[in-house]
């Protein structure tokens, strides 16, 4: 079973490379890492290319993607862009493009959302818009996907293992591990569910 | 009493400029209609010079919003383009922008979203992925405006009068009249809520 990790290098990406590499319920686990070395989510060719490098698989993960931290006075065009670009657009076209390549019916893909879609903090607005369309998408592109493929996403608390430098915007939050994290992929990946959103930590 | 509608001459934007006409509780409204001949939602710099050019209101109503219907094997990066450009931004910027010229904070903005994002059809995923992303957005905003302005999103059913054209699109579903819909954007300008959506219809 091949298994793709794109932002395998993140706080979230590492420990689901790790939850996945010690899963004792299954053997011989196929894990291709990849990053922003290997490819460039917001760049269509970028993904169409990583694709066709890595050939078929049966499951995606996707644990990146970029958004602007900014209030919408201070937000200008272009953190809107990269915001909806990369995030967004990014993890939408690792799924349009992907399919494809699935090894079969029984493959899927699970995104990465974030808890600021329900509990709002102070420049988390782009953010916030991004994860609800991304919850949309999922939701909808499941009833599409029925016969393709299942799809879901997860919607982590702000990270343990990158709690220093961000408890700063999420006051009052607790945060979850990486590894508590990194299990609902795997619920993803191997269980039965389609168009849900996986709440993590809260 | 000012109030500006974006897509006057759309089918919801024409029900509510009628309903708000009619409107017996208020006198003194003066209505500002605006449609694609006075600005293009998706350029920023239209809607600086249209805002520049209206000067101060008190509430804003957008009805209008272009997305393309695509299958996402189907849609083409241009489609996400025109979609995310257009509906989501385009209603976000007239917010941002907006936001300096309200008369006082006793103003609102009310967007429009739709009932795809709730209720799936085919085709309607990049419908459901920009309503999703609105209505996430407008409840994120109702806390940064909190003390400059109130931010609602009303969600109708198809429409009535445009359910020739569309009723192919949404089998089984009731289309709800263009005045039904109307009545909640002057809920929405007239009453106290922040942040909320308006289903109308379904």
């Amino acid at each position: 079973m091949k298994i793709v990790i794109i932002g395998s290098n993140g706080t979230i990406g590492s420990g689901v490379v790790k939850f996945l590499k010690n899963f004792k319920l299954y053997n011989n686990l196929e894990i291709i890492e990849a990053n922003s070395k290997d490819l460039d989510i917001s760049d269509v060719e970028s993904i169409k290319k990583f694709f066709n490098k890595i050939g078929k698989f049966d499951h995606l993960i996707a644990t990146t993607g970029s958004v602007a931290f900014k209030t919408l006075a201070d937000s200008q065009t272009q953190d809107w862009d990269l915001s909806l670009n990369n995030k967004l657009m990014g993890q939408i076209n690792l799924v349009k493009y992907g399919v494809p390549y699935l090894t079969n019916n029984q493959g899927s893909f699970t995104l990465t959302s974030g808890i600021i879609v329900d509990q709002a903090i102070k420049t988390g607005l782009l953010a916030s818009t991004v994860n609800g369309a991304l919850h949309a998408f999922v939701k909808t592109a499941s009833y599409e996907l029925r016969t393709q493929a299942r799809i879901n996403v997860v919607s982590p608390a702000p990270l343990l293992e990158s709690w220093e430098g961000y408890q700063s915007y999420f006051p009052g939050f607790i945060p979850v591990s990486a590894k508590e994290v990194a299990s609902h992929y795997a619920k993803a990946i191997f269980g039965i569910t389609s168009g849900e959103v996986f709440k993590v930590g809260y």
